[in-house]
């Protein structure tokens, strides 16, 4: 029997997603790179205006109902849109803290937001790796993912919010 | 005095939106991959769930309405979540048809996303562009963009619907 359940995530658990979301950062080797708090995810994921969805593991309690306090994964996602397809879904991050791996828990993580993802009419799923990280990069590639980026040659850019700034006010109506 | 007039896109505009998104396509090389047609835009932003915003140009008419049914450019856009910094802005389409170019339109249309964005406090704008398209590469690092595919090595994977269903179906819940 499993050992850990899966469920959706609640404002109360912002902050057991922020120490996860930390965890990962620092695998991916950029710890300095999380800005954001546990309010600003609760915001953003339980207010008005809702930015993501997010769906968390926890082990099961011995009363059954896992609601220990303590958060061992998570995956967050949103909807973006294909001018070509339609409907696509976005894996964020997902993430299996290290002691609780190899127990299904980042598969049943990624089934589920599948799930979701073809009841919505979603026709992909995607998301990003760094090219470094070869064991996540092959596990993708034997689940069926297609690194488009190498097999179709797309390459992400980003304005960061100065530039942004910059960009609006030496661009932008002059009046 | 422009001779062009950006404004919300309406859910009128689909059909003319949908002939430039196929224009774009054949300027990718890729006009066999779009799938959809003006209802589906119609339902995915119009609709009771909005996947994503548009903007579009068209011509000053002699009114100075600008309602003349054609349009000349747009840009698809929609937010996404960065679990490091929050709130972002994808583009995924910026487009001015061909005659309509040097004019300054995609320029104005791409402020106009930056400003909304910047009014949403996203604090990244992001977008994808194939590499042998040297042309918009060099233009994009030239307005301030990184690319940070080749910055940080960040590389696209995808599930195409097919995959997504083998996926849970092998590896879903049993019963």
């Amino acid at each position: 029997m499993a050992n850990f359940i899966l469920r959706q995530a609640k404002e109360e658990d912002c902050e057991e997603i922020m120490r996860l979301i930390k965890e990962l950062a620092e695998y991916e080797k950029m710890p300095e790179q999380v800005k954001i708090s546990a309010d600003v995810l609760k915001r953003d994921g339980f207010g008005k205006e809702k930015y993501f969805d997010c769906l968390v593991a926890e082990p099961v309690t011995p009363d059954g109902s896992g609601e220990g306090g303590q958060l061992i994964g998570y995956v967050l996602f949103f909807y973006i849109y294909s001018t070509w397809e339609g409907r696509a879904c976005y894996m964020e991050d997902l993430y299996v803290t290290p002691e609780w791996r190899g127990k299904g828990i980042g598969t049943a993580l990624w089934v589920e937001v599948t799930k979701i993802a073809l009841s919505k009419d979603c026709k992909r799923l995607q998301w990003s790796v760094l090219d470094w990280n070869t064991p996540s990069v092959e596990l993708y590639k034997r689940r069926g993912g297609i690194n488009i980026t190498v097999e179709e040659g797309w390459h992400a850019f980003r304005m960061t919010r100065p530039v942004m700034e910059d960009f609006v006010e030496k661009n932008g109506p002059k009046n």
